[in-house]
C-alpha cells in the first residue's frame, strides 16, 4: 500500500494559501525542502508534507492564520520543532503547518512565584540557559529538545519525573487559539484553583487538537545546591528491576533521576560513543538536596538497597562536568541507537505500568524480542515505570516489530498500565489507545473535540479515530 | 425575594420515586428529616430539599439509579457528607440525591505502587485510620472530613497541598457512571499516561456535573519518619504575610503545612477553646522529614527567615499529642467561629493569588472589612496563596458581606488570582467564576457539559451558568 493511499487528503484551497503569503510575507512557506522537513517527525512513521508552512510570531498573527484557515475548511497542524514519536505533527489529512519557532520568546518570569511565562516555540534548552543564569530551572526533561508548546501537547515527562513531576504537573496556565480564532485563556497565575472545569489539563496532551497553545505559564524550581550522579549494575535484569521498585517503595525523597539501560542499550552506547561502560542491566542516577550531607545521607540508603540486590562498579560523583557528561550520554541514546546499524529507522515504544509490575514485563518482552530474533535495547524512566525499546530497524523488520510493540502493549494494559507514558498517541498509536481505553473513552473524546473544533480542522486524525 | 422563586423547578415524576424504590427498597428515602438533612450544605447559602435520597452500594446500583433517572429525566446529584461550601449539592432546580455514604469500601492498597482504590463515599479519616496501619498515609487534609469523592468533585486542597499537592495532584484515576448509565474508567493505574485527553483532571472539579463518581485510585505517601509542629506570631499582618512569601520562596522542601490565622481568627479560637494564643497574626508550621536532623536543619533555616520578620514566641513540638492537639484546633475553627456569635452563619471566602500577591490582599482586605464593620476572621493555606475570610454574620449582614466578598475576588482577580482556591464554584460563585473568566470559558464549558450530559440532568445550575 502507498502511503498516498492509506489516508483521505483534504485539498488545501489556493485562495487560502494567498491569503496566508499576504498576511505574513515571506513568513509563509511553500519551499518543497521546508515542506519535506516538515512531513516527518523523529518516528519511523510514514511522511506527509503539508501544504504549506506558516511562520507566525505572536498569538494575534495565529489568530489571523487561524481565521483563514477557518474560512477556508483549512486543516491546522500547530508545530514545535518535530520531536514527536507517534507522528503528532504529520499532516496525514493534508493541511498547513502552523511552525512556532518564532514563537520562542519569554515573556515574564517571577522568581517570587517561581514560574515563568514563555511563548510556545520557546525551547527547553533555550529556557534553562535563560533561567540558569537566575539560579532556578524548568524540571520536564524529556530526551530532545522540544518546544514548551510541544511538550504540553504531547504530554511529555522525561528523566525527572520521580521528583519534579511530568508537564502536567509543571503547567500554571496556557493560552490557546480556539479553531475559530478566539483566544482562551485556561486559568490565572495563582499556585491552585478550583473554579470551573480543569481546562488546562484538558488541553495538556490533546496534541493540538482542541487548539493551538501560543503561550505557557509553567513552574520553576530553585537549583539545587548539592547534586550527585552516580552509575551501577547489576548481574540481570530481574535484580536491576527489583532494585528499582524497592527504591522507589523507600521514597527517597532527593532521588531526581533513576534511569534504567539495558545490556543491548550500554552495547549501542558503548559503541558510538567509544566508551567502556560495563555491558550489563545498568541504572543511572541522581541526587537532589539543599545539602551535600542530606544527599550523602540518602546516598547511602541507596546504596544498601542496590547493593542488597547485587549491584557493582557503584560510581557516584558531584564534579558537574562528569555529571553533564554521563547524562549528555544518556540524552544522546537515540542517536547511539540509530547509528548502530546501517540504513536503520528507530522504533520506539513507551508503555507504563505500576512500578510492582516493572520487573515481570521488562522480563517477558526481553524475552519475545530474543525469541524473535530483534534486537532490544531498552532504556527506561524505570522509577515512575516507564520505559521505551528503542529498536535500530529496516524498513523490512517493521511489520514484525508492530507485532512486538503490541504484544507489549497487550502486556501493559494486563498490567494496570498504558500504552503510552510520555510520547502520545499522535497517529501511530490509535489503536493501542482504543485497546487501553475501550470504545466509550473514543466517543466521550470524539465529543469533547467536537464541542472545541466542530469543523475538525484541528490536526485530525490524531489521539482516536476521528475521519 | 422566597427562595422559591428563585430558581426554576424540575418536577421528579412519581413514577420514578416509585422505581427507585422498588430498587432500593428502604435504601430510597422520603423522610422528611433526611431530605430536610440533604437541602442544605455547610454554606451560609438558601436550602432546597430534594425530592428523595437514595443510598447505592455500589457503581452497579448507581447505574441502575441513573437509567431510571435519564428514562424519567430526574435530576440527579451526587452527596456525599455535605461539607461543600458554595451550595454544590443543593438541589436549586430539585431532583433527588445519590448519596454515596454507604459506597465507603476500600477495595485495594498497594504498598508497592502506593496508591489506594475506594469507593467514592470513603470518609478522609476513615481512611487514614486504615493507611495508618500500614505506616502510609492519604495526604490531601481538607477542613471537614469529607468524602474522597466529595474532595475530587470539588477539587479540594487543604493543608498539606505545600508539599503533596491538591486532590487534583494526588487521583490516579477515577470511576464514573455517565448520564446515560454507562461506566466510564478515566486512566489506568499507571504513575503517568500520554494516552488520549486527561479525562480524570475534567472530572476533579467539575462538581458532579459530568458523571457521578463512584471510584478514585488515590496515591499514598509513607507516615514522615520525623515530625515537627510549631507556631509563631508577629507584630503586624505585614511581618507575617512577607515572612511566608519568603519561606515559599526558599522552597524549603520539608515544609508541610503553613498556615495563617490572623488577629481575629485567633481571638474566635481562644474564645471557644478557652485556649491563650497570642492575639497576633500568627503561623501554625510542620515539618516533614525522614530523620529528625533533616526537620532540624530545617527548621533552624525558618528560624532564621521568620526572626527575621520581627517574629516571636516561636514553640516547637515533636510530640504527637501535642502536635494533634494543635492541627485538631486548626480543623474546628470553623467551629469555633460558628459558635463565637448567637444566631449565626458562617460566610467563607476562598481566594488564592500568586504568593507575591499575598500580602497586599490580605492587608487591603483587612482594612476594607474594618472600614464597613464587619468581624473579619481570616484563616489561610498561605503557602498556596490561598486564604479564607470566615465570618460569623447574621442574616442581615449577608447582602454587605456578599459585597465586601465580590471586593476581595475583584482584588483576587486583578492580582492574578482564582475566586476559589480549593471550595469550588457550586451556585454560590457562579458569577465570580465569570468574572475571573470570561464568557468564552463558560461557553466551552457548556459545550463539554452538553457532551457529558445532553440532557442537562447532573447538578444543573453549579459550576457555570447553564439554566
Amino acid at each position: 500500500m502507498t502511503t498516498e493511499t492509506k489516508y483521505q487528503r483534504k485539498e488545501t484551497p489556493k485562495i487560502a494559501i494567498k491569503e496566508l503569503g499576504e498576511l505574513l510575507g515571506e513568513r509563509c512557506s511553500l519551499d518543497e525542502e521546508d515542506l519535506k522537513k516538515h512531513g516527518r517527525d523523529k518516528s519511523h512513521l510514514d511522511a506527509y508534507n503539508p501544504d504549506c508552512v506558516v511562520y507566525p510570531k505572536t498569538t494575534e498573527e495565529v489568530v489571523s492564520v487561524v481565521k483563514i484557515c477557518d474560512k477556508y475548511d483549512v486543516i491546522m497542524i500547530p508545530y514545535g520543532v518535530g520531536t514527536s514519536l507517534e507522528g503528532h505533527t504529520t499532516p496525514i489529512h493534508g493541511g498547513i503547518h502552523i511552525d512556532m519557532s518564532l514563537m520562542n520568546k519569554i515573556l515574564h518570569c517571577s522568581l517570587e512565584d517561581m514560574d515563568v511565562t514563555v511563548q510556545s516555540g520557546t525551547l527547553k534548552n533555550q529556557l534553562n540557559s535563560y533561567l540558569s543564569k537566575k539560579g532556578v530551572f524548568f524540571a520536564v526533561d524529556p530526551g530532545s529538545n522540544a518546544t514548551i508548546g510541544g511538550m504540553c501537547s504531547t504530554g511529555a515527562s522525561g528523566t525527572m519525573t520521580v521528583k519534579y513531576g511530568t508537564i502536567r504537573d509543571n503547567v500554571v496556565n496556557l493560552t490557546i487559539v480556539l479553531a475559530d480564532g478566539r483566544i482562551l485563556k485556561t486559568a490565572n497565575r495563582a499556585k491552585k484553583s478550583s473554579s470551573g472545569y480543569d481546562l488546562t489539563h484538558l488541553i495538556l496532551g490533546s496534541e493540538g487538537t482542541l487548539g493551538i497553545i501560543t503561550e505557557a505559564t509553567v513552574k520553576i524550581y530553585r537549583l539545587p545546591k548539592a547534586i550527585s550522579s552516580g552509575i551501577c549494575c547489576f548481574p540481570t535484569v530481574k535484580d536491576c528491576t527489583e532494585a528499582v521498585t524497592k527504591i522507589v517503595q523507600t521514597s527517597l525523597g532527593s532521588l531526581a533521576r533513576c534511569e534504567y539501560l539495558n545490556t543491548a542499550a550500554i552495547t549501542g552506547v558503548n559503541k558510538y560513543f567509544k566508551s567502556t561502560f560495563t555491558e550489563k542491566p545498568t541504572l543511572l542516577l541522581e541526587f537532589h538536596g539543599e545539602t551535600t550531607k542530606q544527599v550523602e545521607q540518602v546516598k547511602e540508603k541507596l546504596v544498601q538497597i542496590v547493593e542488597g540486590h547485587g549491584s557493582f562498579g557503584l560510581s557516584f560523583t558531584t564534579d558537574k562536568e562528569k555529571r553533564d557528561k554521563m547524562w549528555k550520554i544518556r540524552h544522546n541514546v537515540y542517536y547511539a541507537l540509530i547509528n548502530s546499524r546501517e540504513n536503520c529507522k528507530l522504533f520506539a515504544s513507551d508503555v507504563c505500568v505500576p512500578i510492582s509490575n516493572l520487573p515481570k514485563i521488562i522480563l517477558e518482552t526481553e524475552k519475545e524480542f530474543k525469541e524473535r530474533g530483534v534486537f532490544c535495547p531498552i532504556i527506561g524512566h524505570v522509577a515512575d515505570g516507564n520505559f521505551h525499546v528503542n529498536a535500530p530497524i529496516t524498513d523490512e523488520e517493521t511489520e514484525l516489530v508492530e507485532e512486538l510493540n503490541e504484544n507489549l502493549i497487550e502486556r501493559a494494559v494486563k498490567y494496570e498500565g498504558t500504552c503510552s507514558g510520555e510520547h502520545g498517541i499522535g497517529f501511530g498509536k490509535i489503536n493501542s489507545s482504543l485497546r487501553e481505553h475501550g470504545e466509550l473513552f473514543f466517543e466521550i473524546e470524539k465529543k469533547i473535540k467536537l464541542a472545541f473544533d466542530p469543523k475538525n480542522l484541528l490536526n485530525p486524525g490524531k489521539v482516536y479515530k476521528n475521519l
